[in-house]
């Protein structure tokens, strides 16, 4: 693509460079070879402009960088979030292989499921009884879908997903490979005889343009729902517990769980192989660092960290002083001799 | 149903109410409608059954409960377990579909495969040779049995699930969607040139009424067995090493991990995300707090926490210390000036 | 197997027994059935080599335990590394099934795909347009392989497993059940309309012999690469980031995960539960201890543990003295209220 078209469809405010430029692809910017375009966000990036290889660069509004860009002969782009533009970029570029929209004839589709329009079914799918699979739908191979389901519009699902009975998955989602929508949660009461299963009568909810990652569980309640809210994501091998409700634009990252019933606001980040306990609520716009385990509810817009987590700035003080505890152990000794307190 | 009915039915030893009342479903008594039940366990439930629509409760042997209910012309029915009987009710009213008793055309049985009576398979599950299938079976679809596997009575197979050769699976097991059974267990030993794979020629035993979650992992060893107790319930993406011997009636939460060799006594709790090194017993009766690691054994009956976990009297002080530190270690500092200890 | 034909097969320096003993198996030195041959490391074991119904052992060049040996009429072959001649023995008496070398008429192949010779497919396994596999692999059912990916040599892929688009796999490697090699990297842009999807443009290469336990999610980068040096090996549920380097002759425990973009050197050891923060770099010979979360580099052969992850010796001090907090802190309060500071 010509540098021009490139800056037009990315309707850059500023740029620099020869229009006929031929930008073939898109780089890290310490891996770039000549032909392809990459970004840099902050000065940070000074010395990584001086040794690209790339041929063009997205800059932040900084005079400095561009100058540096334009000194070597670097094709330029202005951004005021060059990261997005490097995301839109990547969109003009490359598109991940999609199946094509067709019902495969080893797919396995009863009767009385409804499929819209544009629908493609993959290899060795299984659409059980009374689902209802909306336009545009994109399955791969190897998914089964159990009676019920519900799939929103252009809602993608990957191979070897699983999704179990009744769950109603909006539109404009994406169900990555393992991951498990509307299984059973984990319900049983003790008894002297031992556990008694808890049937799971309730059922999963994602609303539109949730995105989940690879092998992820998420749990259907023994009554009412497990809720996620729109436009929220989650990375490989989350586990949602049974009865949780997440609010929108929350995003948790690889290894996280939350327990049963646990109540997320909007807006929230998880990081990765956090626990958060039974009926914990975490207010809108709050963070849980990465490997936290929280007991407690968060308030709005708090960081919290640690286990058993804390607010963060707590959380930075006694871990910093974690590695003193020998030196104040003998401290305490050495005092305790001196005063003759032994 | 009619009310009179359930209270017949759940063998309840008191109750009140209209038997002519028609019960139409389950629900928690936070966000129950009119005509459904729900259910109270203690005093903290008053607020609750004040301001709930249920039409019948669950009560506990608590008069002020069963007179609150009353005057709220609430009908209710009492019993010793509240949430027992509540799981019990919901079996009335639901259960999870279930694959029919058939097999499915695109199934893949291996000749040499034996099935019992009532076995159902889906679609496009694969059964390798000399496998051996009990009666009344349910295998949902692509499922794959590698060879020599045995599967007993009544078992309930999720969909994706894989269950890996030699693994002896009892009667009224339930295998969740993506849980893999008897894949090799990580046997290296080191070399000089690289990792020399120690072949896991073990299998896998599960009891009878073993439950496993969603997406878990449970290995084979290099010799003998690795084996689960009846009665015992996995939560989702729980791993167990090759070689782990756990007793009956135990529970492990979400994303717990025993590492090669664990012995697991009777009715020991692990809650979500432990982890457990190799080779450490733990006792009949002992419970594991979430998120611990527990390198040494345990006591019958003890509660660890924490990591490395140590008991839970000692855990509670430590960590309610921990946020204490940073005064701890300003503390410190201003008695050895104090004392001119500099 | 005679004892004589064992001893030549695994070309024992020293050796000690009747040459026409028939050995059947192997097995445990605690569980070892008269015929069985087990192995013995140390001086640890004597008290086992005396108990054990083993016919034949392993035993390191140690006069003790061979005399003992000798005493109790058990055979034995003696090795510089019995671990390792135990696993050479394992491979004598077992190996796993492997699926047939032929493509089952279920599995569904697009015709620009490559196969080389002595190809297994099996059944339902899907292969998408433009993938390469090389000679002698090994393909269980119910496996999807998405476009353009390629399967180098006699590499193994267990049952409902799945490679996204474009993975490079090399030559003798092993993908266990339901790991999910290729998947799309957890890369969003926040904006004020929610989260941006960055297309993951980039690949999953993994070298040569790598083995992948059951679960693992290896992802593919926004642009270049994701790898695993040649003779790395992954236990279960192991997450590896978007964009990670990792060496050769690694080996990471179950449920270990890194972020993106980390740098692992070569012959590095994860232990299981591990996190490692965004870009960290674990240099060659470096080990992380088991559950500890990384946020700094390590030096080269450097141990560290703990959350936050410091130097082991670090480590061992202050987690000795966490549990001496209480202690601590009454100390304290007695030196404040004996000189009067409070």
């Amino acid at each position: 693509m010509r540098f021009a078209a490139l800056v037009e469809q990315l309707q850059a405010s500023q740029s620099w460079g020869d229009g006929d430029l031929e930008i073939q692809g898109i780089a890290a910017i310490d891996s770039a070879s000549p032909g392809t375009l990459s970004y840099a966000d902050s000065d940070r990036f000074s010395a990584q402009i001086q040794a690209t290889q790339a041929s063009a660069l997205i800059l932040p509004k900084n005079a400095a960088l561009q100058q540096l860009a334009t000194a070597q002969g670097i094709a330029w782009i202005e951004s005021a979030y060059p990261r997005l533009t490097f995301a839109q970029a990547l969109d003009v570029f490359y598109q991940p292989h999609q199946p094509a929209a067709q019902i495969h004839p080893t797919a396995v589709i009863d009767p009385t499921a409804k499929l819209g329009a544009n629908v493609a079914v993959g290899a060795h799918t299984v659409i059980a009884a009374n689902v209802v699979i909306g336009d545009g739908v994109a399955i791969w191979p190897n998914v089964v879908i159990y009676p019920e389901a519900q799939i929103g519009d252009r809602t993608l699902l990957h191979a070897n997903c699983v999704i179990q009975e009744r769950s109603q998955i909006g539109t404009d989602c994406v169900i990555n490979s393992g991951s498990i929508v509307g299984g059973e949660g984990f319900g049983y009461v003790p008894t002297e005889q031992g556990w008694y299963k808890m049937q799971q009568s309730g059922y999963v909810v994602l609303e539109d343009r949730v995105e989940i990652g690879c092998n992820c569980t998420i749990d259907r309640p023994a009554v009412g729902e497990t809720r996620l809210g729109h436009d929220t994501i989650l990375d490989n091998m989350v586990h949602i517990g049974h009865g949780c409700t997440i609010g929108f634009g929350c995003a948790m990252a690889s290894q996280a769980a939350l327990a049963g019933g646990v109540v997320v606001g909007n807006r929230v980040i998880i990081a990765g192989q956090v626990g958060v306990a039974n009926n914990v609520k975490l207010r809108d716009g709050s963070t849980v660092s990465s490997r936290s385990g929280v007991h407690h509810d968060t308030k709005p817009g708090q960081t919290v960290s640690g286990y058993p987590a804390v607010d963060h700035s707590i959380y930075l003080k006694s871990s910093a002083i974690y590695k003193r505890l020998p030196e104040m152990y003998q401290t305490l000794r050495r005092i305790k001799r001196h005063l003759g307190l032994d």
